[in-house]
């Protein structure tokens, strides 16, 4: 990448563990965001001459800049802060929820520079309108962004279960897809040459959670994003479950409710999902078939906090189903947090009782001392952060590794695609 | 330790690392028996040479010794074989069960060389009275070792939830117990000067299959422990899953039967413990409610092989329940192996037909793809052997560390309890 754009930029040595180190500060600021070098050398525990050393060369690389700090208070000479090179370096970043589709041209360190969005019909919707849609909007993204601008990655988010290394989406109940090859459909539909990296949307919003959100420092982490059924991405010791396929942190799946549970769109019945999801909320509070998104989910919530009976019982009912999902989710994992994204950000205010009283109940007590209940910090773009980071993975493991030149010039044109929404 | 009998033993260095790589490789020998010098390069990543070096000290130590393999088979001289001092260095383990009392001398390489047991009987058994068994057992193991063996630690299983360090019992429903000082109260019972390192059975148990049993080289790995209730070891990431206080792994309170579940010890009711451990199973059963234990439960299980009706349907209800239980852990960790252990192991042959189909009901497709049911390969021992491990730690993490000088003279008089059954 760095030779791709002029000679002054290749400077970052060949030594293996070198390159290693550099892309950990990298991360730091990219995550961190503005950062003084005595912070990076306390983060990184390295000394603050080798920390100078690594910020010269990636700034000689064009990666982040150093800048007086904005106010300082103090008398003398402020020390300089490091600040990624937001504008110069991005990705595109993607989130296939069940209910919409986002595509975002994210710059390093996480700043969302610009975005599209088409809410997503709810029936009929394969892989080909998917990647038509968001292809369109990436080479959209892609053509309007600034001359000095460099795409650097592209990652993904889905809702549905993906095979590690190539994004087959292995099973994604909701949209109905099974094996489908997602990623590399999408990388031929953007024809920018880069690899899309997929992830699944709860997995990738408990990382992005982890690293910028509310669950920054912790060891044991619980998060549970709601779309229109429920994801689960867990944090163990600092690391994401994801199990022996990639397949881990799946709790919308868990059975619950073993008697007369509602039927779930996996085949089975009782499930976390099918008990607190979407449709359970809006047919609990007697809302009509036809209404479904997250407009509907949080008119019920809404009308709730106004005093509707019925919207009201609606959410304890859903309340307490999440609640013994939480409780066994507590007893597994004995967290620090159990955090709550997506729709269920939504449903909170309205729930929490029942999900404490459930923790009271069916919680060792040694195992709730010290857990605590947050929503996530991200609001809505917890899962598309995540996809942007997962884009970035390939810049921050190397900051050296050139990519492909990615002439602006070389971009194909972009028909708009009659089913676009803007 | 070392210093403490013979000057030649004094030889491993003083540096750290140099040390630590010395506890590496008698942590391989320890748990995988007898080990040829390349089977030890491989499994370290080092040249035969430096293990050479490295087995030749703890040679000298005292810890291992090299001999000729028993037969090889091939011409020449054969390669020789690096084995642990098994009778030489030992540790106490103790497996407090919810139905029983075990003490056991176990030698470096996890031979037991000596137990005794004593049945529990079900009411009435406070912190004073288990310790004073046990550290009769206990002193009683230790007077009767051999004049030249030397005791190097002491470790334990407790069936409740163990406060990481101290080995305070936090929690133990199944005897009553809570916040409990065990752990430091049987160390002043036996009068070893050893500190005892207590642990969760179901903890102990998988990492004792982890390491010598059904799941050695797995990455993810549940194991359930059968005692009187259900309790369990997760391994995520080929590490125990212990969250943030240490009481992580808890499957035996999840919630599977949320309307008319019976009720659990814990204070709740329709715990995967309840409906699925000793009484669950001796009631669906129709067995008098005064029976209990592992022979009224075995019992059961023979008379559903001999066709008593009421007893295989039994059988299948507590697999149902357990099915359940399995699917929702198979969903959260996309395990490789579930393995069952204790009293489950017995149970395993009558409820695995319902295990299955729960799974195949239960547990998305691509999460069920390749996990595999096995039963635990320590049988009645796994516990007991997790706490000799643990008992083993101080000496594996640090092997030229000087142990308190263990003078036999020194171990206490040994008052026969009332209360001992061997």
């Amino acid at each position: 990448m760095l030779g791709a754009r002029t000679g002054s930029e290749v400077r970052l040595g060949q030594d293996g563990s070198r390159r290693q180190t550099a892309g950990t500060l990298l991360r730091h600021v990219h995550l961190g965001g503005v950062l003084t070098r005595a912070e990076l050398a306390a983060k990184m525990g390295l000394n603050r001459s080798t920390i100078m050393a690594l910020t010269a060369e990636l700034v000689a690389a064009g990666l982040v800049r150093e800048e007086a700090p904005r106010e300082t208070g103090r008398a003398g000479r402020p020390s300089l802060v490091v600040r990624p090179e937001s504008q110069r370096w991005y990705v595109l970043g993607f989130d296939v929820a069940v209910d919409r589709l986002i595509a975002a041209r994210v710059g390093l360190g996480g700043t969302i520079l610009d975005r599209r969005e088409a809410v997503r019909p709810r029936a009929g919707v394969d892989l080909e309108r998917v990647v038509e849609v968001l292809g369109w909007f990436g080479r959209q993204l892609h053509r309007t962004a600034p001359p000095d601008a460099t795409c650097v990655g592209v990652g993904a988010s889905y809702c549905g279960m993906i095979q590690p290394g190539d994004g087959l989406v292995r099973y994604g109940p909701d949209l109905g897809w099974v094996d489908q090859a997602f990623g590399a459909e999408l990388g031929r539909r953007l024809g920018l040459g880069l690899p899309v990296r997929v992830g699944n949307e709860a997995h990738l919003g408990a990382l992005a959670e982890l690293h910028r959100g509310a669950g920054i420092g912790l060891r044991n982490l619980i998060y549970l994003h709601g779309d229109v059924g429920v994801g689960g991405g867990i944090i163990v010791g600092g690391k994401l479950l994801d199990g022996d396929g990639g397949y881990g942190s799946e709790v919308g799946h868990m059975v619950v409710n073993p008697y007369d549970g509602r039927p779930c769109l996996c085949g089975s019945a009782g499930c976390l999902e099918a008990e607190v999801g979407e449709r359970a909320l809006l047919d609990a509070a007697g809302r009509p078939a036809e209404l479904f998104g997250r407009d509907a989910v949080r008119a019920v919530v809404r009308d709730a906090r106004r005093g509707d009976q019925q919207a009201s019982e609606a959410l304890e009912r859903i309340g307490d189903w999440l609640g013994i999902g939480v409780a066994n989710l507590i007893n597994l994992f004995n967290p620090g947090v159990v955090l709550f994204g997506g729709m269920l950000r939504d449903l909170f205010p309205g729930t929490v009782t029942q999900v404490r009283a459930r923790i009271a109940r069916n919680v060792l007590p040694v195992a709730r001392e010290r857990v605590e209940l947050r929503v996530a910090a991200l609001g809505d773009d917890t899962t598309l952060t995540g996809a942007a980071d997962l884009g970035f993975s390939g810049l921050l493991a190397d900051p050296t590794n050139p990519l492909p030149a990615l002439g602006r010039a070389a971009a194909p044109a972009n028909p708009a695609p009659a089913s676009a929404q803007r």
